[in-house]
């Protein structure tokens, strides 16, 4: 029997934003591999070998996924949002280029999902409707001055910002820090959406004006996104709808 | 009745792309409305009434979409990929900005679907798996220098950078200057994906090295992405994968 590795994305939470794509993979799958939370949410059944891992042990999650594939599992490595985005895609790619032969002939295919960004800004309205960028905040893997620089760089070029992994307990000072380059020169009225848990029961969406956002608005459960200079807030009974006009 | 306006994105094709939540509107609509290529993804039924409408009428099609809902109808806008990436989402919340008061009570949500730049780079491997931006090559509602300054900005900050729009029968001239204005900024050799019509019968990938790039690569169905410095292709039998690791 021939096995196979889908690496696929669960979207932010909900399930009625998971593909009819990924969900196929999930039934066929003979074994889920992924951190712990994203593989609570795959339903066990007969058959169906389910791994879960601690989080920074991407390679190791990846090599355990490949391994299995290349024995004629159908395996199915699961991230949340979209595995082509700060997930477990490039950390499978990385270890295909330095493992075994055998692993480049494996059949390996990426299911994409609805990345944390596009929910939260779907949930925000419309922020990232024009040009943008998105940051991984983390310096685990990157040093922080390349941080630094690209934060510079992206206002100057008055894009939007999407930022992931914005605030951990390893490295509380760094979103700080993002904030105190941002605010001269973004502006203390720009707009900044702080979106926690999007589309789960624990969703909560706050935007303030950049000179009031404080550190401890994030957790790792948020995503951050910070206007361009076009972004414009419209007032409504609702609450308020955040968007990028499309000539920004 | 109270009505509704849900902006929906369809993905970029497959339909095992879109998900349960836009198919779930998309089956409780009274009316939908979209871009005629869009509007004919959706099943006729008894019921629906279907608004098809052509390109750069974004504005009328949006005030169409929100009249029919303050009239009472449960209305779905349909997009390709996700409607708040250079999509229908800002056209219609700039049209609620400057409409009729009544048109901010109304029940607006976005629903998230799989933009274009992530099922390319998902079909191609990882290439957007660390810091990138998506910039929209369209002049239409932009300044030309605005566009090529973003370029430089993006290119100095390596970021990968997923190209929308690159090229229409319009001006066919744009995307070669983005090709003449990146070669030399980021070098030669740099890999350049063209991903045409993803997931769909006319599915066409092809990667380049940048000095190869040539502007009749794309149109206006293709999805362009450069990768950074830091992008890598793994060769194998099946085909290479384009990849950017996790600490780029």
């Amino acid at each position: 029997m021939s096995g196979s590795l889908a690496i696929a994305g669960l979207g932010p939470g909900d399930e009625a934003l998971v593909t009819p794509e990924v969900s196929a993979a999930l039934a066929q799958a003979t074994d889920v591999v992924g951190y712990i939370p994203y593989v609570a949410r795959i339903a066990p059944r007969d058959g169906l070998v389910l791994h879960a891992s601690d989080n920074r042990v991407e390679l190791d999650r990846a090599a355990l996924a490949l391994d299995l594939a290349a024995q004629g599992r159908r395996v199915v490595v699961v991230s949340s949002g979209d595995p082509g985005v700060f997930a477990m895609a490039s950390a499978v790619f990385e270890a295909v280029e330095s493992g075994p032969e055998a692993w480049r002939l494996l059949d390996i295919r990426v299911l994409p999902g609805i990345t944390a960004m596009l929910a939260a800004s779907a949930r925000a309205g419309a922020p990232l409707g024009h040009d943008f960028c998105a940051i991984n905040l983390s310096d685990n893997l990157k040093p922080w001055s390349l941080i630094e620089k690209r934060l510079r760089l992206a206002a100057e070029a008055d894009f939007a910002m999407a930022f992931y992994n914005p605030r951990s307990k390893a490295r509380p000072e760094g979103f700080a820090r993002v904030l105190e380059i941002l605010r001269p020169l973004c502006g203390e009225d720009r707009p900044m959406l702080f979106a926690r848990a999007v589309t789960t029961p624990d969703e909560h969406l706050r935007v303030v004006p950049l000179g009031k956002a404080r550190p401890d608005m994030a957790d790792m459960r948020t995503m951050v996104i910070l206007g361009s200079s076009r972004t414009r807030m419209i007032a409504r009974p609702a609450g308020p709808i955040l968007y990028t006009p499309r000539s920004a």
